[in-house]
């Protein structure tokens, strides 16, 4: 079914009003009146809905509320480092697929690609993440933002999560199976971690004092395995595993 | 350590004979007479070269020889519908990342993309098979080709595989998670599988008559999660997923 978001406020008791944009997107779907579509209030619940016309304005009635079946049962989130080209659109895009719920960049040191209007990317990646959003099954809009240098990054994951990994090419002890089954045994795949942090970096990798920092923070530093994935493809394979270990796959 | 592929015939007792570009390419790194670098044979072994010159040539004086860690254990295929723009591009650079053996081309009902020049689709997927493969540390060149029609890949990988998955979105009962499991337990990785065919269809997903072949073949239709994955990400996701659970990652 084809799916919109809207804000809260356009939602009452049994219809929800539609903006502009959601309104010419419906015409040129040439809806059938009994066709159902779905809004999701960018919230977590899905209003299954059919057309109605009130006061010259498209209305979608709401036939069904119920749970939108695309959020994951823990809430990750992923700390990326700037990177050149369309990498972060990438990680954005399939990051937003596999269920991630926030994004914040951040600046390291090996970063060769901060952008000069850092509000301009995140509102190019804003606009991705809400594309994919709508058509991948979310239940929420995973909002995107920055955070500055890498040690606010670190800090921020480590203080606010169950759980925080910290990605590093070089690491040949840890892997991220040993970590996320320690963590989600298959008999209880919630394992009391609600929200996970994960850190990865730029397209050179972290700087050895960099790790040293996560490290010092008590956060877990994980290999993602043998072969070097590149800089936007660390993010969702991270993301598949969780979401595969915790049972949302 | 910089990467290079070699024919088994450039390779000798002592030294291996390095062609024109990975020439070029050696001189443009100017790397010290100490400094080491990877040629690998294609066949998964690595040797670990320091320069030399013999006879005007270029050649590569092997200090080491040991098995490419970039390879799994389990060999995987995919088999993927065409799909529209870069999609395969971005499927093949992923998958490679990932681990995978060989990427097998079809042509299914729902296509809308299928390339009236097939063989060069096929030089573009291998070149990026090609310079993946160098960068993330594999010990071969994941093989592209093409099969044809639907019925050829379904009855190719099912003929040719230990386990042979089928992926679709509408699948609601059977999770990747519960058919992996069964075949990779934590105490025994290999779980007897040691080549896998995965099959993904194009932007529009497979027609039910589709599905209906592949069951006919006893080949278990599987559900990627409830969140709807892009095309070209399904491959890469259902790698990563066995890489995971065969403990590849």
């Amino acid at each position: 079914m084809t799916r919109f978001f809207t804000e809260p406020q356009n939602i009452s008791n049994k219809i929800i009003r539609l903006n502009a944009d959601d309104t010419r997107h419906i015409r040129t779907l040439r809806l059938r009146p009994d066709e159902q579509f779905v809004v999701c209030d960018g919230n977590g619940t899905d209003y299954i809905c059919q057309l109605g016309e009130r006061d010259d304005h498209t209305v979608a009635e709401i036939k069904e509320q119920r749970k939108s079946i695309g959020e994951p049962s823990v809430k990750c989130r992923i700390f990326v480092a700037y990177q050149k080209g369309d990498r972060l659109d990438l990680a954005t895009q399939k990051s937003v697929e596999l269920g991630v719920h926030e994004i914040i960049l951040f600046e390291s040191e090996r970063c060769i690609a901060v952008p000069n209007d850092i509000p301009k990317k995140i509102a190019r990646l804003q606009r991705i993440a809400f594309e994919t959003a709508k058509l991948c099954n979310r239940g929420i809009i995973p909002n995107v933002s920055a955070i500055g240098k890498f040690e606010n990054a670190v800090d921020e994951a480590a203080n606010s999560s169950d759980l925080t990994l910290f990605f590093y090419e070089a690491e040949e002890q840890l892997y991220i199976k040993d970590i996320l089954e320690k963590h989600f045994s298959s008999s209880d795949t919630d394992g009391g971690v609600s929200t996970i942090s994960i850190i990865t970096g730029p397209e050179g990798g972290f700087e050895p004092h960099e790790v040293g920092i996560a490290r010092s923070r008590n956060i877990p530093i994980v290999s993602l395995g043998p072969r070097i994935l590149r800089s936007e493809t660390a993010p969702p394979v991270a993301l598949t595993t969780i979401m595969y270990q915790s049972g949302n796959l």
